[in-house]
C-alpha cells in the first residue's frame, strides 16, 4: 500500500482527493493536514466521509510527511514551492494540485501570480502532469505539477488538431465554462448562490492565469508558440467545465477520425460519436474527458466541445492518475467510478 | 417628495430597498451610506441599478442623515440601536430592517442576540411593523421595528386561526423553508453556491434568533403565550419563504371563509381557492404574501401554506409598504410590481 | 455471477440500477427491456455509463427475462402487477421498484392508484424490502415490494420512537422535501427547469400515495394504526429527500442513545452526533440514510431530520441492497459509494 | 388605450407579455386566447398574475381579435402566417413573436423552418423589429416580426462593429448561452429540472435556426454577406443570455468610444465602462441588453459580451417596445422594471 499524505484537506480539491483515495485499492491515506482543523475528525467537517474515512486533521508537525510515499498539495498557489523541497530530499514525491510547478518560464510564473517563486531550481525536474501526452515523462516523476481544470479541457481538445498540424495556430479560441466549486471552497461573496446562482458572466477577459498554462502546452503541442484568446465564464453549476474551442482548418481532414484515432488507447479520453453535444454531467464524479468534434455548415472552422468534471479529470482525479504512474500502477485503479446522472 | 436615507446599501435588503424605491412616486432617495464603499456609485456595485440610481455611497458624515424625513437601516442587527435616539431626536423618523427593536422584553433580546441592548428605553416606542396586525399604530410610529422574513410568513399564516381562538395553542409546528439570500450578501462558507446548491438541510433546530420575534407574536394574537416549534431549513433558491403550519383544531370551522374574511381587505395577503398549494416563484419579486389552508383528510390537525419574497414582504417591501403608512401615503404606493414567472 | 435483467430501463431508477449494477462485483445485466428503444445501446441514450455498460436495449421478447436470475422493474406503477407472475413461475426473482406490491390491503392499494389491482394472490408473499425493519423475512423473499422514496426516509427516521413506544402515535407530522427526480424521467410541465427551478412548494397536501405506504409501515411498527400527516413538498434539488418528523414524547428517554443503538448494526443508516443537521448531499449518490434526533428547548417535541438520495436509498439502492440479501451476499456488496460532494 | 389581444398566452412568452402589460399606462388586454384553456382564468394558471390581470382564456372566435388595435403571436412558429392576414385587413396591426415573419428569403426560410410559407406576400411588408437598427421602418409597421433572443444579443453586439466596417466579416463567432425558458413551456424531457439542472451542454452545432435570422441581420448590417459560426449551449438559468463574441479587428479604433457613441441615445442598451463583465441578473426582468467590448492582451481579435434576458429584450419585452414605437407611444411606457437582483 502506497502511504499518502495530503496536505490542505479542507478544500474542494481536498476533499475530492479524499473521496478517490478512500476506495483506492493500492493507496492508504496517513495524514491530512490542516493548521486551523487540527485534531478535528476530517469525516466531522465533511460527513460525506462518515465511514469511510476515519482520522484527523493534523498539524504539519504532527503528519510526519517526509514517511509518506506520496504528499498530495491540495492547497492555494505558492505553498508547496516551499515545502517540496524538504520531501523530495527525504525520498517523498510531491504532486501538487496548485500551480507552482506548471510554468517552465520563472518569471512568467511570478508575473502571472504576482509572488517570488521560492524555489526555480525545481522547475527543470517537475513534470507537467497530463498523462494524455507525456505519460512516459509522468512514470518518473518525483514533482508532479497537475494541471489546472481549464488547462485539462482545453488542452485535450487541442491536442489531436495541434499534433496533426492542420489548424492555423494563430488565432485559437477557447471559450471556457466553468462551474462554481472551480473558485474554490472560500468564502467570497461572488461564489455566493445567491450570486453566482441563476447567474452567467464571463471573467478575466482580460487575463486569467490559466492562459500562460494553456499557451505553454498548447506551444508544446505546436512546436511554436500559438495565438490564443481563452474567455472564461461562471456558470452555476456546482462541478463542470465545458471548453468550446475554434480554430480554423488548414486543409481537409477526416477530423472524427483523427480524433479517434489519437484517443483510442487512452482510458480517460472518450471521443463522442460525430454529431454528438457532451453534457458536462455526463462525466460528473468521473475522471474522463468526452470531446465532440465539429464543422458547422462544412466551413473550415472547426468547434471542438470538450468537457470535464473540474474536480476530478480537472484536479484531484488527474492527479490520483498520475499517482498511479507514478507508482506504477494500473492507471485506472481507484478511478472506475460511474458519472452520476442525474 | 419624502427624503429617504438608507444606513447599509450593500446587502440584499439594501439592494432591494433601491429597487423598490427607485420607482417609488412619492420617495426620493437623498443617501446611501456605507463606509467601506463611499464614494463608489451605488450602480457601480449593482449594475442592475444601472438607469435607476444614479447616486454614490456616501459616509455617515457626509450623507446627513438627520436632513432626510425617514432613514432605513438596512444593517446588521446591533447598528440601529445606536442611531436611532440622535435621528430620532431631529425628527427623522426610522424603519430598522434589523432585529434592534422587535423584541419587547430587552432581557430576551440580550439572551438571543447575544449584545448588550444600546437603547433599550426605546423599545417602549418601537411599533412592531407588521401591518396586517396593526396598522393603526403603525400610522403613527416614529420608530419602526420591520418584522423579520421568517416571522412574517408564519404570523401571517397563523394570524386568522390565532384571533378566531379555533387551535390547540400548545403545539403549534412551523416547518419553515428559506432561499440562501436570507443569509444575507455575507461572505460564509456555508451560503457559497457549491454549498447550498442542490443540497436541504434543517439548521438551528435547538433554537433560532427568530423563535422568540414569532412566539411574542402569536401570543399577541392569542392573548396567551403558546407553544411553538420552529424549524428552519435552507432551500437552492434565490428568494422565497414557504412556511408549512400544523395546528390542531379545537372545535370545527369553516377555515377557507375564516381566512378568506380575515384577509378580505388586505391589498397584500392572497388567501388562494380552496385546495391550493402556494409557490414561492409566485410572489418573486412582489411584496404579497399566499397562502392556502388544508385539512388533510378532514382530521383534526391543519396544515397552512404560507409564501412570502424573503427580500420583499420579509424585508424591504413591507419597509416601504410601513413608511407609506407613516407618511399617510397610499399604502400600496410604489408596490405594485408584478412578481416575475418564470 | 447473478443474472440480472431491468425492466424500464430509460427512467431515472433504471439508469441509477445501472450505475450501481455496473460495478457490482456479483451481477451481471444481461437485458435492458424497453419496447421504444430497443435496439439502442444503453450508453447512446445515457452517455455517462459510456465504457461501463455496452449493452442495447431489447424488446421484452427478446430479452428472455425468465433465464435471469433476478429482474428488476423499474417501471411505472401497474406494470409489474401483470408480469410478475409468469417470472415468479420460471423461478426468477422479482424486485419492484414500483408500487405493485406495497400495499397489503387491495381495496386500499386500487383506491389510492386509481386501477385494479391484476395480482392480489401475490400480495400475501411480497415482502416489502425495508431491511432495516425486516431482513429475515427479505432473505427469503422471491418477490420483493421495493419501498418509496419518502416512506423510507419517514420509516427510518420514526423506527426507533415507534418500536420503544415512547411517543404519542396519534399526531404524528411528517414535513417532506423532495429533489425533482423523484418525479421521474417524465415530460412534464411541472417538472420542467423554468418551473421547478427557483421555486418550492407543497403539493398533495390533500393526500399522496406514499401516505398509506407510510401509514402501513408505521402501524407496523407501532403494533396499531397511527394518526399521520403527511406533507409533500417539491425543493430545487436534483436528488435528495429530507424529511422532518415530528411527534411527542410520552415519557422522558434519551433519544441520541435510543436511535444510536437501535441502528449500530447497520451499514446503511448513520446516526450523526447529538445536535447535528444532516445535508441532502452527505448521501449524494450513496445508499445511506443519515438521521439526527433533537428535542427543541428541552420540550416534549421531538424532531428528527431524516436524508436521503432518492434514487439510491430510496430506489435503485436499496433495491440492490435487498437483491444482495435475497442472494445471500454480502449485504453492502456494490454499495461501497462514496457520496459525491460537493 | 390601445386594445390588445394576445394569441397563446400560456407559454412564456404569452405570461410575460400579460406581465408586462399588466402596468403599461397606454395598453389593455381585452383578450387572451387558449384554445385549450378557454373559460379558465388567466390567473388561475398563473397565481404570479392574482390580483393583476382579471381576464380568463377564450376561444378564438370569443376573442374578437379584430376588434383590437394590436395583436401579439405569442404562439410557436407556424401559427401567425396562417392568422395575420385577416387581421391586417381588419386593420389590426400584428406583432408576431414567433419566426413567421423574420426571414426574407422564403426558401431560406421553408429550409430551417420545415413547412411551407402560408403567407410568403406578407413577407415584404413586414418589418424586422430590432429598433436600434430601423427603428424608423417599425414606427410605420402594421406587421412586425419580433426578433429572436439569440439574434437579439447577437446583432446588438456587433452592430457598431459591422457599421463601422472595422472586422473581418469573413470569420465571425458568436458563442452563445441561454436559460433554458427559451426552450419554451413545453413538456419535454431535455428541459426537466434534473435534465437541464446542473447540466451545460452545447447543442445545435450542426445549425440552429436562429442562425439565418442572425446572418440576414449582420449581413444587413455590413452591407454584405458576413461568415458566421453560431454555437448555442444550455445553462441552468432560467432567464438570461449570454453572447460572447469573437472577430477580427482590421484596423486600430477605440472599441469604447465607438460602442458608446453608436448607443448613446438608446434608452435600452447599455454599454459598460471598459473592463466590465456584464451578468445575465443585471437584466433580470428588464427591456436591457448590457455590453462590454474587450482586446485582451490588446490583440486583433474584439471580445463582445452581450447580456439580455431572453424573456424581455429577446422576446415579450421587444415586442412592447415595438408596440410603442408603432402607436407612437413613448419608446419605454410600461417598461421601466428595475432588474431582479438577486
Amino acid at each position: 500500500m502506497i502511504k499518502v499524505g495530503i496536505v490542505g484537506g479542507t478544500g474542494y480539491t481536498g476533499v475530492e482527493l479524499l473521496r478517490l483515495l478512500a476506495t483506492h485499492p493500492q493507496a492508504r491515506i496517513t495524514a491530512v493536514t490542516s493548521r486551523k482543523e487540527a485534531g478535528m475528525k476530517v469525516a466531522e467537517m465533511f460527513p460525506s466521509l462518515r465511514g469511510h474515512i476515519d482520522i484527523a486533521f493534523s498539524t504539519p508537525e504532527q503528519a510526519r510527511l517526509a514517511d509518506c510515499d506520496v504528499v498530495f498539495f491540495a492547497t492555494p498557489n505558492g505553498i508547496a514551492m516551499h515545502e517540496a523541497r524538504a520531501l523530495l530530499a527525504a525520498g517523498t514525491r510531491v504532486i501538487d494540485l496548485a500551480a507552482d510547478f506548471r510554468i517552465r518560464d520563472v518569471a512568467e510564473w511570478e508575473k502571472w501570480y504576482g509572488m517570488q517563486h521560492a524555489s526555480p531550481e525545481l522547475l527543470e525536474d517537475a513534470v507537467y502532469g497530463l498523462p494524455e501526452l507525456n505519460r512516459e515523462r509522468i512514470r518518473g516523476a518525483r514533482l508532479l505539477a497537475n494541471p489546472g481544470c481549464y488547462p485539462t479541457a482545453v488542452q485535450l481538445g487541442l491536442l489531436p488538431l495541434l499534433e496533426a498540424g492542420v489548424i492555423d495556430i494563430g488565432h485559437i479560441i477557447a471559450d471556457c465554462k466553468s462551474g462554481v466549486s472551480g473558485a474554490g471552497r472560500k468564502a467570497e461573496i461572488g461564489s455566493l448562490f445567491a450570486e453566482a446562482g441563476d447567474n452567467f458572466k464571463a471573467y478575466a477577459v482580460a487575463g486569467h492565469r490559466h492562459l500562460p498554462e494553456i499557451s505553454q502546452g498548447l506551444a508544446h503541442m505546436a512546436g511554436m508558440p500559438v495565438g490564443l484568446t481563452f474567455v472564461p465564464h461562471l456558470t452555476p453549476l456546482i462541478r463542470g467545465i465545458h471548453a468550446t474551442l475554434y480554430t480554423r482548418l488548414k486543409r481537409d481532414i477526416d477530423l472524427q477520425a483523427l480524433f479517434e484515432h489519437r484517443y483510442a488507447h487512452e482510458a480517460f479520453v472518450d471521443v463522442l460519436p460525430a454529431g454528438s453535444h457532451p453534457e458536462t454531467r455526463s462525466v460528473r464524479g468521473a475522471n474522463t474527458c468526452r470531446i465532440a468534434v465539429h464543422r458547422p455548415q462544412g466551413g473550415d472552422t472547426v468547434v471542438v466541445l470538450s468537457v470535464i468534471d473540474n474536480l476530478v479529470k480537472g484536479a484531484a482525479g488527474q492527479a490520483v492518475q498520475n499517482m498511479n504512474l507514478m507508482f506504477d500502477l494500473e492507471e485506472k485503479s481507484g478511478l472506475n467510478q460511474v458519472p452520476l446522472l442525474p
